[in-house]
């Protein structure tokens, strides 16, 4: 294999990487998660990590296709919502950042200073936002007059700037990292508290239409937002037996609009301080999670909804047939293209076995062959990515296959993924067990008495910690708390984290 | 009118001129054309620029909305041609900006500077990136290898930061400003001046298909892009008689390629540098020369291709009538979004009045009103926001009236634009001449020697400057250098700038 044993492809340089790919066609094997996960992120042009600050990531053009496509689904649906596009500056003055307590102590140790421009050094010190809420509050204060103006609803997608000290990873964790953030005002609790269900339901909304396995967690107390009344988090099973949070929904109450004095006159007239929510969802992320749990040895397989491209015809020509083949090629690419689909026929100079390899390692949910066969019959030859399953149809009947094939596909990666995810989680009754569940990579689903001392106990005998109990499902304790023994108060779900 | 007479509304503060316009119901006159702006971009929720750091500005969610469709209507047609969508990071190391020696003359300046993280000095300072030819050219190094890689498209869509000396003013000119930028790698000369025509005609579609006037024009060589060959620039025309620069299209050779040793193999074996250009759209320039251009005395007109609402359905009822107004509305508002329109039903509190204002303000295109009367005789009552006029059509006959309609409003915007264009340039033969067409806020026509002496006298007698000479069309000169009185090689433009 051209590495030593305790060597792990992803700890080669690049030169070496280089080396080991040429010498070993094909792609490693999704087995060995974190080198596939390199091996594909650069193979399906999805990202690249040797732009030279470390923690910046170049998305490349199939990676960024596909972002576009997930963003895309998200805006729509939060603009059907009534939220607003709008953009905010990436620079914060210090003295604004700093005016919410519990949040400036949550995020100064991880911002990106501005001192400087030109030859000047400024007068009041800027920070790249590591989140939008202090941005957006000054103009919140200024737009929100009465309780007419209410409820206020915005979205953005930027990029944010955190200068992580953990290790970096491309997509999962990166000091600049691509996300939407919405933030909303609201006349009383009451309202802030169906905004938080309305994002929630909107994240879900999205992350189901992506196929994606995920725990909706409400978070324990000390895990919450910086400056968050209470936290709720999408957390996406990994294949290494870690969680992805891919989002998060955080109900602000009103400790941003004290400190930010963003006032509104109620009904009766008077002064009040509105209610405000966030949340975000990590593009790059969801990103993540599409490449590792639907993925496979042969490379992406995309949910067809985000697919930059969802077909991709490949000619099967021999010697004499080339003229009928690729006529017959045009008429498929035609059909299809006018039914609404993104197609593309690969007409390169490539043999049929090499586009194959390079559409599969792009996750493009069908292929079509046809060859000459083809043409005398009028049909096509079908290939699901998902499952290699093959199928013929008539012409007559192709949009119509396609558009069962598509529903097929995703119900079947949806299902997997779930599925994965249900087999992934292991209820447990002691320390030692989850320990050792940690260790097999698995997620704990453990009885809790809610005291965060004990939270910290896991935390400090096994590599996981507590991510929170099931934010929209109560469930009942099955027994005393796994570490004091005391009477449990939630059921919880405990694992590594990325 | 609340103002001393040596005051004008822009220079007031914020609390005066919410004094003004309170005072004053309705908009400023376009004819205060800085005033009317400033008004315009507040009321039709545009822009916010009380943001508290100067230079950035906040996009409200209307002109947001806006300039998302601007954002798509180019990405699609850069994708149509194979520019691949991308993302860089923001920030650039010191060291590999000043790689390429003009251009970081030109733009050191104005850059700003990252140098601490949380508490750490950072070892080598980052900064926000003024343009992304130093982000993206290590990474084209690393991807290109041979003739197969290219040419190499890539598009992204981001941010851009610089420390503007000059005054600030939102969307024209700010120290971030959104912009999308292109750019691209070739095997010799010849493919490099493809794209260079390719970049501009795809500038050209998008300017076109928002009726914007402009010209096209090569930008003298002391004035072009910093490590540029050449440089070629959409310059649309403002109201106040400047220029307002909305695309530039930038010849680089093989000045960037040899700084970045950027080389691949050619067909021959052998290592040989690429060509690159580069080019750049401001999607807020383009959205304040929409603002400008089209905008009347009641606010805004959008081209119906990126209103981000078409039509409005107002109805008019009285007593007794309510339910069958709005029921008649409602089937409206449903047949016009079934065939694809993006259209809004306003059944608010609002009176008719107060909506037809708040409408025509936002600049949505085509309004409908519907009452008692349309209910009986199964028609709409249509209203044009370009010319205020009004027609009726039969439901039946509605969708179609539409189109034509939106086709129609499209032309006369256009037309009206490209009118007042050529009749701003106006032909000079002398200095004495331009300097009172400068004064006029007309554009100058002049023969120049193409000396770049005598550019510099023109800048330092009139207020203007040479901006350069159209770039798909030859103009024969008509007279000797209106500086110097010897021959001329060139007809140039001479402008104010914004």
């Amino acid at each position: 294999m051209g590495m030593t044993e305790d060597e792990t492809f992803s700890e080669l340089g690049s030169e070496k990487r280089e080396a080991f790919k040429e010498k070993n066609k094909g792609l490693i094997p999704k087995s060995s998660f974190t080198d596939w996960y390199d091996n594909v992120l650069l193979e399906a042009k999805i990202a690249d990590d040797r732009y030279p600050v470390k923690g910046f990531t170049v998305y490349m053009g199939w990676g960024f296709s596909i972002a576009k496509k997930i963003i895309q689904l998200l805006e729509d649906k939060l603009e059907k919502h009534g939220h607003e596009p709008m953009q905010f500056p990436v620079v914060i003055p210090e003295d604004v950042f700093q005016k919410e307590a519990e949040h400036i102590a949550g995020f100064s140790g991880e911002v990106f200073w501005v001192t400087h421009a030109g030859e000047n050094i400024l007068e009041r010190r800027l920070l790249l936002r590591p989140t939008s809420e202090t941005a957006i509050y000054p103009l919140f204060k200024i737009w929100i007059r009465s309780h007419a103006d209410l409820p206020l609803k915005m979205h953005q997608t930027c990029n944010v700037y955190r200068y992580e000290t953990k290790a970096t990873r491309p997509l999962y964790r990166g000091r600049e990292f691509l996300w939407n953030e919405a933030h909303t005002a609201h006349a009383d609790y009451e309202d802030s508290e169906r905004q938080v269900k309305e994002g929630a339901e909107i994240y879900s909304y999205v992350y189901d239409l992506l196929g994606l396995g995920y725990l909706l967690l409400e978070r324990p107390s000390f895990d919450k937002f910086a400056g968050a009344v209470y936290s709720i988090a999408f957390d996406a099973w990994n294949p290494d037996g870690k969680i992805n949070q891919i989002g998060t929904v955080h109900q602000l109450g009103q400790n941003f609009s004290k400190a930010f004095e963003i006032t509104f006159e109620d009904r009766e007239g008077k002064q009040a301080l509105v209610y405000t929510t966030c949340y975000g969802m990590g593009i790059g992320r969801v990103l993540a999670a599409i490449i590792s749990q639907h993925g496979d040895d042969h490379g992406l397989v995309l949910p067809p909804i985000i697919a930059p491209k969802q077909i991709v015809i490949i000619p099967v020509t021999y010697k004499g047939h080339e003229e009928a083949v690729n006529k017959y090629a045009k008429n498929v690419l035609k059909l299809l293209y006018e039914a609404g689909f993104r197609v593309v026929l690969d007409d390169s100079d490539l043999r049929p076995g090499e586009k194959y390899y390079k559409w599969e390692m792009f996750g493009v949910p069908l292929r079509i062959e046809v060859g000459p066969k083809e043409v005398d019959t009028k049909d096509v030859t079908l290939v699901r990515r998902d499952s290699m399953a093959r199928s013929k149809v008539s012409i007559g009947e192709l949009v119509e296959a396609v558009n069962r094939l598509f529903h097929e596909i995703y119900e079947n990666i949806k299902d997997m993924s779930w599925k994965r995810l249900n087999e992934l989680i292991v209820y447990s009754e002691s320390l030692e067990e989850l320990k050792s569940l940690m260790e097999k990579r698995k997620i704990g689903k453990i009885n809790w008495c809610g005291d965060p001392d004990c939270a910290f106990k896991i935390k400090d005998s096994v590599v996981g910690e507590i991510r929170g109990s099931l934010w929209n499902k109560f469930e009942e304790t099955k027994g005393p708390c796994i570490v004091c023994g005391q009477p449990a108060k939630k059921v919880v779900y405990v694992s590594r984290t990325i």
